[in-house]
């Protein structure tokens, strides 16, 4: 793994709770990546759930404008319409600004990699 | 879910890959929850591991020198060690400063809720 964010970029942590089924919830979670990434500001987007259901995804801007953009845009705003209606038990969100990053992959060695300023 | 860390509040986000096998690692783990719980300044931790192995971890601290002190703590440099020799094939860190956050419930109704200032 190899993603280092710039500092001083954005990111959005949506940590969420999925009720049992999936009616629908993996076509649109599969477009709303696909769409995101078409964002004007995207950089990246890490994501994972487990077996109980609670996921966690953390999409990377380069602004906080690329942020409301994306949040504005109507398929996605349906799509959190859907979310809420359907999908989701809970979820919290937070927007954060990056102040550090370093990356490690096992390829670079057993040292402790050192935070970037 | 219900949780809505502090504007100014900081958070670590901790994506890794995990390696096959558990050589410890579980334990290790509910060690390391355990243990930040405990550190000055530690408001909260989220998680998520996928079948692939694939895992995020936000953990929310109100300072970045309650981060820096947590780094430094000598069971947590173990298990880093640790993890970078048997664990983790490769892992992505952030440190963020949170900028806005909100959460929603089901029990809150459908509306989309409004990021808080």
């Amino acid at each position: 793994m190899n993603f280092v964010p710039p500092t001083a970029s954005y990111a959005v942590i949506f940590t969420s709770q999925r009720r049992p089924g999936d009616a629908g919830y993996g076509e649109t979670a599969d477009r709303m990546v696909e769409l995101a990434r078409q964002q004007p500001g995207f950089i990246a987007v890490r994501s994972s759930r487990d077996a109980s259901g609670l996921g966690i995804t953390v999409s990377y801007w380069d602004s906080l404008q690329a942020i409301a953009a994306w949040r504005a845009v109507a398929e996605h705003r349906a799509a959190r319409d859907q979310g809420r209606a359907q999908w989701y038990a809970g979820y919290e969100l937070q927007v954060v600004r990056v102040e550090r990053a370093y990356a490690w992959d096992a390829a670079d060695g057993a040292q402790d990699p050192v935070l970037r300023a």
